[in-house]
């Protein structure tokens, strides 16, 4: 028997399986087809579909933030890489690894300007850390393992690799073994002793914590220095990956609200930042600052969003002298009863969470009452939407269901981000995984019409027209079945809970359209 | 009374309204919002919200197609733009005007790189003619008349403009006049007398027609001119808008398949370009040429596709002293019964399209002979995915159907790239627009299930997972139904028929799932 030589899709798929990369979530086209056939020819990676490009790349956001390992994303070439970008701009804003691997014309054939042919290199220069297009079917395993380390830095990074079909199909192919990642850099004892002299010595501290400060271990630091000196702690205004519930440190986030931010920041004297960024607003607004801290606070920053946040809180808690506190135990709530509104919300899944779930939380205006109170339920990670690109909750909760092996994923989803990305219920279907969706159906753009109301009015009936998404409602009962996933719709808190109770039971998705 | 002073924003939609510009397709964001205030208090744009970005620069294409003119679009800072890129590209390649608004972060707040920033201009580039970020208020009208002009330029353009916050919201708006848009390109007859000489001198001359060389006048110059020379007529592959049907001249296109189209183009020894190009590969595939037609045949440009398809058409007849010809009276035929095929939907759509009826062709497999046999029909306008981006259907349709003030539109819509913007169907029953949508529903990309093959085996399990849409099949009716749309599922040529029939006799959107 003679052997066939290797071509570069399979050097590639060598490559990344060398890697010990475990899913590729996928919607190839044409100019993807030999890797597709390298991926069918060489076992190791699950292939999961998703029916939209944003679907697969903000399935892959959900995988990383739950497994911290990057999830290789398999997008067509040109328009299909610009369909999943919001999604990677919200990956990479989460701080978490992803592979892109982007289909391309092949390198002779590009120069005629077929129909498909864009600027692919600067469609991923927006939202990469990393890019690079493969030449030769030689390059394509050396670039894979350049690719998968610089998913490896810490924190994590965005890295596209762009694979002309040529590249792909051609003989030649390498296998590239594994390269060392970068090294995280190490804490700075200077910044732990400057923070030390501030909580030691000044009033109106902040500790704000962000990235994996918000991790579990790294909490149970903070919580000791703020026995020990009475420092204010809280969390950015949306993180990626916060474990918090029940025997956590029940942690405030700074309100998104611009003006609710200031007036709670008003007294800060001093900031210090924990993998994270001093508040900053989302947008500007006439009138007000760009920051929403008080103009002469002080920033100190203990360790970046690429230090370890343990290790620095650590040093920190122990140049302070502080010792580590047993968490208050907070009484679980029970059920509430009645119409839901964004505090109900809360109790509702103090009391419903189950032990070690995931919430994917999309509930933009309904979230910030929901958030504080649903501490009290048990432990629990909750991802946010970091890079402000509507259409992360189902995908992201589809990702993390496929990494989590088991755990129920919770997905809190306000009904306009939900219509972004609402393919993705198909692949939870399809790879029957444990996602629980409630659908907060308020029929509009509430935040919108929240944020047009800073410009001084009412909406008129022509930015209704914009803001409204009623007339038709949109019913998520048939669209969820329409797709495959069982639904049910309620309009009290008892019956979401009782909705969400009886989904656990099954290992299948199930949506719930909860009427506001 | 005292008056405030007019602001970027207000400035900007005078100067809009003040060009003749009609429609604005729009999904706003917070960076958008004084934009939203001012499109209240000024009225005279219709302003027509998609669920998606996607859907609405869909939407704005399909408009242009029809009415020649340019709609806005008002999209969301970045990722926002990023979402609506894939239709922007095929809008870019269909050759038609689009003015796109994309909001941004304020001009002082940009350096601080909030969480939505990213790089808009590039993106903004990779599909735009035209691409401008207004610094200040008062330059906003002045830009807008000068991406206007954009727009206009011979046969349409993509321009894109960037507009932060703060010249939004700033007073100190002017309103600015149209400029007058650049004249098209004059045809060269230099061009006219060669294509008169291989005309009359050679053999095996194909003219090649694209562009608006495809719209009913100038197709009645190149019959005249075939039955003249005897020369073969064809039309490009993928088109953006072409008038057939009875009356009209029955035009070929060049196959996609890439061996089909070199076979079929075996014997040409000329090609007369006609707002089009040479056939060219969509893709390249191993051991093919990039180019469709014999490497020894010879092209020569009539016009471009700037210039003015039915003036040198014209002047070709008029050197060849071609006499104009009637068109031959074709028999329409009945309605065919049994399982659909592509051929089949042919003879169907020949016998029910409606008179001055707009087709949206995002059928992709099912489309050649389906293509061929509804010429037929009563004379009707054809669209196509002009870019390769799939996702182009749903909403170019519901755009033609604002364009068209009450004709027919029918989408001819693959079940895989339908999912792509299904958010579409909700604008079509919120604006109650006259849309019949067939989903030819094979739940399968089966055009990648061909591609795979070409690779030279058949797909294996891993493949087909992510070629395969079943499992769970998708219910279209319940999907079409959840978002306000009539829908009802058949599986027989003569139920669809039936079913479209219905469907004209009201003024709503209606979908019908075609088991294939």
């Amino acid at each position: 028997m003679t052997q066939r030589k290797m071509n570069g899709a399979e050097s590639l798929v060598h490559t990344l399986i060398g890697h010990g990369l475990k899913v590729c979530f996928a919607n190839p086209g044409t100019s993807e087809m030999h890797f597709v056939a390298a991926l069918d020819r060489i076992p190791g990676l699950r292939c999961i579909p998703g029916l939209q490009e944003n679907v697969v790349t903000g399935m892959a956001d959900g995988y990383a933030r739950v497994s911290r390992e990057p999830a290789i994303t398999l997008l067509h070439c040109g328009p299909g890489l610009a369909n999943g970008l919001a999604n990677i701009h919200n990956a990479k804003k989460a701080h978490v690894p992803m592979l892109n691997i982007v289909g391309e014309q092949a390198t002779y054939h590009a120069r005629f300007d077929p129909p498909l042919a864009t600027n692919t290199v600067a469609l991923a220069k927006s939202s990469s850390h990393w890019v690079k297009t493969v030449q030769k079917s030689a390059d394509a395993g050396k670039a894979a393992a350049d690719a998968i380390r610089a998913t490896r830095t810490s924190p994590g990074q965005i890295a596209t690799l762009i694979l002309p079909s040529d590249a792909s199909w051609n003989e030649g192919g390498k296998v590239a073994a594994p390269l060392k990642p970068k090294p995280a850099p190490k804490i700075d004892m200077r910044n732990v002793r400057k923070a030390t002299r501030i909580l030691r010595g000044k009033r109106n501290v902040l500790l704000l914590l962000g990235g994996s400060a918000l991790m579990a271990e790294p909490q149970k630091h903070a919580a000791a220095i703020q026995a020990k000196t009475g420092c204010r702690l809280m969390a950015e205004s949306i993180n990626s990956y916060h474990q918090r519930g029940q025997g956590r440190l029940p942690i405030e986030r700074v309100p998104y609200p611009a003006q609710v931010a200031i007036d709670l920041l008003k007294g800060v004297e001093h900031i210090i930042t924990v993998c994270s960024r001093a508040p900053l607003g989302f947008f500007a607004y006439p009138g007000l600052p760009s920051h929403h801290y008080p103009p002469k606070a002080t920033v100190t920053p203990l360790c970046s969003v690429e230090q370890d946040a343990e290790k620095a809180l650590a040093a920190l808690a122990d140049e302070l002298s502080a010792v580590r506190i047993e968490a208050q135990v907070v009484q679980r709530p029970s059920i509430p009863k009645g119409r839901p509104s964004s505090a109900g919300l809360g109790v509702m899944l103090g009391a419903v969470i189950p032990e070690s779930a995931i919430i994917a939380d999309e509930s933009i205006t309904l979230g910030a009452e929901m958030y504080a109170g649903s501490h009290a339920a048990a432990p629990h990670d909750w991802m946010m939407v970091t890079g402000g690109a509507i259409g992360y909750g189902m995908p992201c909760a589809t990702g993390a269901a496929v990494a989590s092996t088991g755990c129920r994923v919770i997905n809190m989803q306000a009904d306009g981000s939900a219509m972004y990305t609402v393919q993705a219920l198909w692949t939870q279907a399809r790879e029957r995984l444990p996602v629980t969706t409630i659908i907060l159906s308020n029929r509009k753009y509430q935040i919108l019409i929240a944020e047009y109301g800073n410009v001084g009015a009412n909406p008129g009936p022509t930015a209704m027209n914009m803001l409204d998404l009623g007339n038709p409602d949109m019913d998520w009962v048939k669209i969820a079945n329409g797709m495959g996933v069982e639904a049910a719709k309620t309009s009290t808190l008892e019956g979401c809970a009782e909705l969400m109770l009886q989904s656990y039971k099954s290992p299948h998705p199930f949506l719930i359209e909860l009427e506001i």
